[in-house]
C-alpha cells in the first residue's frame, strides 16, 4: 500500500517539471491539447503562488519535441530549464542535483511522455526512498491505452498518481491561510468552475463579500487564464 | 493487500457524507446529474434504514458550491452540517470529532469532488489506522478521467473502493434479518430492479407472497424515490 | 429534406405513448432504465400540462413485456390503454381511431423498443400525410447501435427525430404564456436544471421573485419528480 | 425521403444474405463475432419461417475469405450459393437473375463486408428501381467507423437501413397469424428476450396458456438457438 | 440535398449568438466547458476580424441560465443583447428584426442548447426561405446522444451544419487577401495548431518570413486566447 | 501483491457459480446478455469437462431474480442449487460447507451481480485463507463503472481477476493431456475462435488430422454451443 | 437521395488528393496517424495501379503544414503538387483547371482537414454538376466530433461519403479483370487481410494456386506496405 | 509494491516474444491488427538495436493460429522459434532452457493473446524470483475487456506492465550512447513521431545536423518501417 507520510504542503515537496515542449503536445493525443495546456499551467501556477520549487528540463529541444511551452517559460524567467542528453531526469547529474538541492522528499512530477518524461524519474526516485506523486492530466501519452498502461505501471510502483487540482487543493489546507489560491486558480483554469464563479458573482446576493473573499475584489469577472 | 478486518455491519460503521452540494451537483461531470442524485439518496437512505450515524460536511455554502442538496438535508434533520474552513474535512477539528464520538472504526464516505472531499479525508483516516470504504458512484468528479485516477490513487492506499448497493448489500446480511431494506432500496434506487420488481409483481404467481415479503404490502407498485 | 410546416402548439398535436411496458424497461438497454424512465415521465407530463391529448398502446402486457409503467399510467387515468394483436400500433383499427378521432395531424410518438414500436406507426402515418416527431429519448432499443440505425432510418423516412426537452420548449413557445411548464419540468426531470434552480434558489438575490414566477411560491426547493 | 411504398411482407420480399463466409466472419470487427453469427442466423431463420426466398451468394470462398457459415448452408439446403467472380454481387449474371426470377421488387440485403458485398448491390439495385432494406447488424464492417461512413452512405442514397429484429417484427404483422414467430426468433436469437421469457415462464401464474400461444409448449426452457 | 447556392463570405452573412450564458455553460455537458469557451471565442473573434455582424440574445439571465459570458460580451460592446420572453429566438419581434435589419440571407447560429436555442430559430428561418448554418461546437446539449438527435434533425431540416474552424475558413477564401484572420485564430483557439505554431517558429528556417505573413511580428510566440 | 501459490489443475480447485438466474441477466447490462450465457456455458463446461467440482447457489428464485439459468442447471443435474437467506454466500452454512467439503483451497468464483454475489464470497474467503479467483467475464454487473469499481476492489483484496478463457487455459496445462478440450471449448465458446477454425477445416490441407488431433473427427463443421 | 448515376470506373474519375502534408498529420486526432497513413497511401496505390489521373495539391507548405508526406509524393513523381494561396481548391484556377483538364465527371477527394479541404472542394464541385465522392478513412479532422459534422453536412449536401477500400473494390469490378488489384492492395494496407492472407498462405492446400492467381507467386508472404 | 531492482539495461533482460502467429493476429481484436503489427516490429527491431537476445515460441502453428508473423520471423533468423504441447510456456522445458541460458533475470514479455500467453510465463517466471515486464501493446486479448482484466491481474501479481516505447526509452538510457535508437525506431513505429521528424526535416533550420545525430543522412525521409 501506498500511504503517504504527511499532507503535501508548500514547504515539503518540489515540481519537476519535465519536457513541456510543443512538439510533443502537438501529437500527444492522450488528452485534447488545450486542455492539456491549460492543466500544465494551472499545475505551474499552483507553484508559483505558493512559493514552491520548480526544476525543468528538456529533451532535445532543437529537434522536433520543439522549445519549451512558451507561456510555462515565462511564469518562471528565475528557472534554468535544464537540457539534458539522458531519456531519463534521473540519470542526469545535473537535474538530480537541481531536486537535491531542493532538500525536499516530496516530488510533483509532470512530463510528456508520461511513459517515459514523468514515470522513469518517479520510479528512480521511489528506489532512492522518495515520496513521488505523478500528475497525470498535467502529462500526456501517445494514446489512451498507453496513458493507462502507465498509471498502471506507477501506482504499482509505489508512486501516488494525483491530478492537478487535487495537488492545488492538498496544499491548499486551510482556506483561511492561502485558500483565495484554490478559488482564483479554479476559476482561471477549471471551465466549469469559471462557469460557476461568473454565474454566482452574477447573480448571488453576496457576491461583493465573496468576490473580496478569494482576492477577486477589483476585476469580476474571472477571466480563463490561459 | 486491502482486506477489511470484518464485514460492514450497522453497529461498526459511521457514514461520512461530505460536500453533496448543489452547485457542485451541477458541473462535476463524470457521471449524470441524476444517477448521482439518485446513488447519494439510496446511499443516505441505507443508513437511515438501518441506524448508522451519519456526519455531513460542507465547503463554502454560500458560495458557488452552493447548498447541501434539499432532500438529502431533509432526510437528517437531527444531523449538524459542519461547514469547514479546510478543505480536508479530517484537518477539520469539529468535523474530525464528530467522527471520533461515534466511537466507530469503519468510515464510509461519499464526497463532491471524489478527488478531493472523498478522497482527502479517507488518506487522512487510514493514516490514523481506520478502515476507509470510498462510495465511488454516490462522489463524482469534474471528469471521468480524474474519476480514473483517483479511484487507483484511494486503492493503492488502502481504501476501499465500493459502492452504494454493494454498501447496502453488506449490511444486509441475512436478509431474513434486515433483508427488505435492500429489497425496498434497490427497489426505490436502482431503475432496472424497480422495472423488474413491477414487472414480477404485475405477472408473478405468487407477487402477494413477495410484497409482503419487503414490506410493500399496502402500495403496489414501488415508485423511484427521487 | 424534412421541414415542418409549423411549430408544434397545444393545439396542433397528439402524444402517441406506445408500449412503455415494465418487462420492456428491465433490458432495453441503450440507455440507463432510471434516465429513461424520468424521460418517459417528463415527456408526459408535458402532455398533462397543456391539455395534449394521449393515446396509449400495449404489447402482450401479460406476457414477458409486463404492463406498462404504473406511474406512467397514473399520470392519465382517464385514457384507455389500446391492446393490440399487430406488431405495428397503426394496423390496429382501435389504435388508429384514437388518433384519429383527435383531428390532429401532427404525431409525437414514442415507443418501446424504438425500432418497432415507435418507428413502424411514425412510417405508416408518414405515409397517410401525418406530420411525425419521434422522442429518441423517451424510447429506447435493445442496443445503441440498433438505436442509431433506427434513428437513420426514421430520419431518412422524413420523421422528426427529437427529445423530450425540445419538444416540451417547442410547445411553450411564450414563456409569459405558459413558460412555468418548462421551468418547472426542466427542474423536476433534468437533472442538471434541478441543481442549478436549487442552487440559484439557495444563493440569488431575487429567489424569491424567480420562485414566484415559475409558480413554485409554496414549497421550495423543487424535488426531482420521478 | 426514403418513404417505403408498403410494409415488408412475406410476400413482397426476397432476402439477399451474401458473402456469410468464415473468413471474414474472423476478422470483420466492427460487432462482436458472436453476436455477428447470431443476428445472421435470426435473420435467416426469419426467412425460413415465412417462407420468403433467399439468393446467397460468395466471393472467393476457396481463398482467406473462406467457406459460408455452415449453420447458414444448412438451413437452406435447396438454396445454390452462387460463386462470383464479380465483387459487386449486382455486376454477376446469375446473382442477379436469381433476385429477378423471384419477381419481388423488395430486396432485404445483408453481407460481409457492408461498405462492399451489402451496400454495392443494394445502390445498383436502387438504380433499377427495386426497394431495398440493409440490415445493418446481419452485417459487419473492418471497424466501428467505415460501418458508419457505410450506413450513411446508404442512407443517402435511398436504402433503408434496418436490423434482423426490425425485419422479422415488420413481417410479423399481426401476431394472430403469424406472430409465434416473433415470440419465438427474439426468444432464440435476442439474449434479452430469452432471459426475459425464462424468467417469465419460470414466475408467472399464466405461464402455461403464454407458453403454448407461442407454440412451445412442449420443452421449456427456451434455448438460445446459435 | 441541401447545397448552398454560394460561399460564405464577410458579406452575405451574420451571426446569431444566442444564450451563451454561463450559467448554461456549467452544466451542458457534451463538450467540455473549457472547449467550448474557447470554441464561442473563436467563433465571435471570426465575426469580429472580419466585420460581419452579429445578434446576441439571452433567456432568463437572471435567473439559473445567468448573464451572458462576460469575455463574449467584451467583444461586442456595441451589441445591444437582446432578452427575451419567448424560447424561440424566432418568435420574438426585436430579435428577429435585429437580424432582418442586416438585409443578409445567410444566417451561421450558435446557441446554448443546441436543441432548443440554435435549432428552433435555423428551423423557423429556413422556412422563410434563409440558409441557416448551425455551428454545432459553438453550441453545447445536455448530454451527447441529445447533440446526436439534435445534428439529425438540423441536417434533415436543411439546415447546414458546421464547425466554427469551417466556418473561418470558409470565410478566409483567398488566403492572400485575409489569409491572416485564419493563421492568428487557428492559432489562439486550436491547441494544436498553436503548439505546431509556436513549434514551428522555434525550430523553422523560415520563421521570421512566416511570422510577418500572418501579422505576428511582434511578439512570438502566440499565446492561447481565452 | 497477488502471486498464486502454484497453477489451476483440476484437482486443486473448486468452481462457485452463484445466482446465475435468469432474471439478474435480463437486466444486469455491464456485458451484452447473450455474451454474458455464452461465457457462463463456456467456464461451466470447463468444469464438466475436467471433472472439478461445482458448487451453486441462488438467490430470491421465485421472485424478480427468477430461476437459475435453465441450460446452466442441465449440465449439472446432480448439484443441488443452494437456495439462502444471506446476501453473502459465505455466511450461509450449507453453502460454506459444500465447499468445504470439496477440500480445496482454490476458489474459482463467479455471481451475479459481481460486486455482490461474487466479490462478496471471494473477500470473506481470503479472510480466512483461501487463494480466490474470480471470473470477471461470467460475472455482471449493474453498469460498467460498477464493475470497474469491483474489479479495483477485488485486486486490492487480494482476489486474483481472471477470465473463463484464461481459467480454461490454464487448467489445460500439457496440450497433449487435456488440450483437446481447450480446443473444443473456445471453438464452441469464443465467437472469433470457431469463425477460425472453421475456416481452417474449411480449407487446410492437413483438416483431417487436425480434426483428429482435436477429436472432432466426426461432424464437422464446429457450432457456437449456446 | 443521393444516387450516382454508374459506378465508379477506372476511366470515369479522378482523385484529387489535397493537402496530405506531415504537419497536418501530425496533429490531426481524429484517427490513429499510422493508419491515416496507411490509408492514403491504400487510397493512392489504388489510382496507381488503375491509372487514374491524380491532382495534389499543398496549403502552406513552408510553414507548420509542413511538405506532402514523402512517400506519397514518391508514388506519383510525374504529378506536379499545385500549391495555393486558397483555402478552397476549388477556388484556385490552377488547381481546377488540372481537374477539368482530365475531362471527368466524378470526383473521389481526399484531404487534410476534412472539413475543409476535402469538404470545401466537394461542396464547390456539386453545384457545378460533378459527381463527388469524399474518402472519409484517408482524411483526418481535428477531433472525432468535428469528423462525425463534416460527414453530416457532407452527405446532405450530396456528396458520398465513402472509404479507399470501398473506392478500391468499386473500381475492382470483374475480379478476373483486376481483381488481383483487390487482393494484393487489400493485403498490403488492411491489417486484418493481410494477417488473413498469411495465415492461409501458410496453411492452405492450394497455396500455390492460389498465389498465382492473385499475382503474387514470387515472394511471399507479403508485407504490409507502408 | 512492484518496485524493480534496477533499470532495464541491454545486458540485464531478454525478450520472450511468444505466439506472435498470423492467425491469432486476425482475430485479437482488442487492438488494431495493422497497429499491434507494428508495436510487434517495433519491439523486435529494438532487441535487434541493442544486441538484447528474444526466445520466441509458437502454439499450434499448423492449425488455426498460423505460422510466425513473417516480418517476425524474418528479423531473427537465427532464433529457433520453439514450438510447444504446453500452454504456458514456462511449464515447456524446451522454451524454460532457453531462457535460462541467457542468464538474464529481467524478462520482457509480449504475446498473443495476453491473458494466457504472456500472462501465464509471466506469473511462473515471477514465482520463481526473475523481475518480469510485460509489454501490453506488442500483446491483444480477444476484447478489451479481457486485455483489462489481464493488466490488472498482471499488476497485482508483481509483473511490470510497460509498453514497446516505454521499453525501448529504458534501454536507451544516456542518448548519446545509443540514443540513435530510440530516434530511428520511433520515426519508424509510431506514426506522430514519423510525421513530427519529417516535417521538422522539411522546415527546420538545423535539419542536416539532426538528421546526422540520429543516424539517417543518406536518406531523408523517414519511411515507416512496416
Amino acid at each position: 500500500m501506498t500511504l503517504p507520510t504527511s499532507e503535501l504542503t508548500p514547504d515539503n515537496c518540489v515540481f519537476l517539471m519535465i519536457d513541456h515542449q510543443v512538439g510533443l503536445m502537438q501529437f500527444l493525443s492522450s488528452i485534447d491539447p488545450m486542455l492539456l495546456k491549460n492543466n500544465i499551467l494551472g499545475h505551474a501556477k499552483t507553484a508559483k503562488a505558493m512559493n514552491i520549487p520548480v526544476v525543468m528540463g528538456t529533451s532535445w529541444p532543437q529537434g522536433p519535441n520543439g522549445p519549451t511551452m512558451p507561456e510555462l517559460k515565462a511564469l518562471f524567467p528565475e528557472v534554468d530549464v535544464i537540457d539534458r542528453p539522458f531519456v531519463n531526469f534521473w540519470n542526469d547529474e545535473a537535474s538530480r542535483e537541481a531536486v537535491r538541492a531542493t532538500g525536499r522528499k516530496k516530488l510533483v512530477i509532470s512530463g510528456l511522455a508520461t511513459e517515459v518524461c514523468a514515470a522513469f524519474p518517479a520510479i528512480a526516485a521511489l528506489r532512492e526512498g522518495y515520496e513521488t506523486y505523478v500528475v497525470m492530466d498535467a502529462s500526456a501519452d501517445f494514446n489512451p491505452f498507453i496513458q493507462q498502461v502507465t498509471m498502471t505501471r506507477l501506482a504499482a510502483a509505489g508512486a501516488i498518481v494525483t491530478t492537478w487540482v487535487s495537488v492545488l487543493a492538498e496544499l491548499s489546507a486551510n482556506t483561511q491561510v492561502n485558500g483565495q489560491h484554490i478559488g482564483r486558480l479554479l476559476s482561471e483554469h477549471m471551465g466549469q468552475y469559471q462557469a460557476a464563479m461568473n454565474n454566482f458573482l452574477g447573480t448571488a446576493a453576496n457576491a461583493t463579500e465573496v468576490r473580496e473573499g478569494v482576492g477577486l475584489t477589483g476585476n469580476p469577472p474571472i477571466p480563463m487564464a490561459l
